[in-house]
């Protein structure tokens, strides 16, 4: 039997409430014979949604909590003084290694700070980038950054690349992934500050598979594996690919809606729109995971249902099995290494 | 009859060559009366596509040129040192009086140097913005800025949302038209340093109406009528626009032909689909203005058709009859003077 996999679900702070979160883990605990849950939150309803489902109890647990982070609070402060929230409650208990994974639909900002604060960064990693697929023509891409990193440093950018390709190659098994930087023209002399100076580093090192400089417009045809850019731009570019996914496919309902000989149409191409759909879906890809922490922590959509609870899981699977985190780190410190080791043999010279 | 408005339109530089600038140029004849257009570039290339074709010879003229602006060429090098290129040639009509708009496929960069260098700002404009209509689900909305004013400072996106608003009420009949800037979430105390510093700026801005940050999932469903942002996220917002409506229309279009069956269905949705197409193209809002200056200048997308070119006219012809420019320099000056007005009133409490 698989080794058993603790996963904590944070049931506050999502669109729709605890009820995803439960449902979402009865279905995981089905689907993997080797998942335990353990759901933060309000006990009394966690119970109430629990209430006549079947389910493992021995492998369900629920720690109850009495304070609640919202969206409005800044989030390093409410992450240090909310000791008894769902998220705290639960990152602590990735942090005293009672559990692999912690999932959460709640805020970003707070799940961002716990992750740093609470499970802290592995050794080597200057900051912790956030890092959702994204759905290509082709394979999906890892965008690297959408957290809270802002005005992001050029040494921190190239690490990220570093973390990015080696995400990309054990994860997702894309051999040498193409990493290219987020810029407004191809040419190494175009961009902004951020991007002028973290273009020769990028070229400059040796661990990844650089490629250039890529525009917006050709993230969708898959041109690149790791997108590479600072969290600002990237949560831009998360959001206006989701938002933008969502009315382009909702205008398209309406175009069919339209007239009556176009509905007949639609129902000639229901199902192959749904496969469309369902691959821009969020819960196709799960949530996005926090790198490069002690621990495995995933952001999923705040409004996320059921569907992404269930992929969230299934990743967390992944992640422990591939052992993501350690393979950064390990990554990473062979990279100091041989960097350390080069610059001997240099001075040797 | 409607006052003479004489358009260059550079026909070197764009992706599909003079072709459809020459093609765009004899529509553009037709449809209009009152312009007169003058080609600058290649004669003999130009005659070639002017060859058996009809159109009114008195309005139109050629301006031969011997020089080319290539995309990997330095902008403010290319528009000092080329003084023989279309792009120069053209812009001086501009500058001279001679014309009252300029139209160019060509090199973004070159488009704004040469916009600022040779035509020049209006009295009292910090920089020039480039800022096309996105198609929302509501009715388009301004992004501004997409040029090449990357790392622009606060004071400048004031602004920025300033221009935006004039161009917004007089050019596209909103009124009091609403003014948001790109963020990753929605409290003041969110983003950037940039964003940071300005947002305070835009809440004090009396003469727009500021309605706090926007992120860009909000973006297609019409939120605001101006999109306030920085050149460098300008940019990423427009150019992954244009690729993710590319990427998702051809994956429809896929879909439909993934089975006889959806073929069929296809049929009888396709004039449906169409609208929502051209709703999405970048021919139905013609090119995007580049604001502030002595002179109209639209930069059309690089792989333009005869339609862009044509719409592009259209345009030029409405920024003349609104006196787009005019407005704009006069509604800043309004504000200073406003500013000055109260600054004194306060100084003599």
């Amino acid at each position: 039997m698989k080794k058993e996999v603790r996963i904590v679900i944070d049931t506050i702070g999502g669109d729709n409430g605890a009820e995803v979160c439960v449902n979402g883990a009865i279905e995981g605990l089905k689907q993997h014979p080797e998942v335990h849950i353990i759901l933060t939150g309000h006990e009394e309803e966690i119970n109430k949604y629990l209430e006549g489902k079947e389910y493992d109890k021995n492998r369900l647990e629920i720690i109850n909590t009495t304070e609640e982070i919202s969206l409005n609070e800044p989030p390093v402060k409410a992450v240090r003084e909310k000791k008894d929230s769902s998220l705290v409650v639960g990152m602590n208990q990735v942090k005293e290694g009672k559990a692999d994974a912690f999932i959460s639909a709640g805020c970003s900002g707070a799940i961002l700070a716990g992750g740093t604060f609470i499970i802290g960064r592995s050794k080597g990693v200057k900051r912790a980038p956030l890092a959702p697929l994204l759905p290509t023509t082709k394979t999906p891409a890892l965008l690297i950054d959408c957290g809270a990193n802002v005005d992001a440093k050029p040494e921190v950018l190239v690490q990220f690349a570093q973390i990015g390709s080696i995400y990309m190659q054990k994860i997702c098994g894309v051999k040498n992934p193409r990493v290219a930087i987020v810029n407004i023209g191809l040419e190494e002399e175009k961009g902004n500050a951020l991007v002028k100076s973290t273009y020769p580093l990028l070229k400059a090192c040796k661990s990844i598979n650089f490629i250039g400089s890529i525009e917006s417009r050709e993230i969708p045809n898959g041109k690149a594996d790791v997108i590479l850019t600072e969290a600002f731009v990237g949560n831009v570019i998360l959001k206006l690919y989701e938002g933008l996914a969502k009315m382009l496919l909702g205008e398209i309902k309406g175009a069919i809606m339209s007239s009556l000989k176009s509905k007949i149409g639609g129902l000639f191409i229901k199902s192959s729109l749904k496969g469309l759909k369902s691959r821009f879906s969020a819960s196709e890809y799960g949530g996005a995971p926090l790198l490069g922490l002690n621990g495995l922590v995933v952001k999923i959509h705040g409004n996320s249902k059921e569907g992404e609870v269930i992929s969230a899981i299934r990743q967390c699977l992944t992640f422990v099995d591939q052992d993501v985190n350690g393979l950064i780190a390990k990554g990473l410190a062979d990279e100091v290494a041989e960097e350390s080791l080069e610059a001997s043999a240099n001075a040797a010279e």
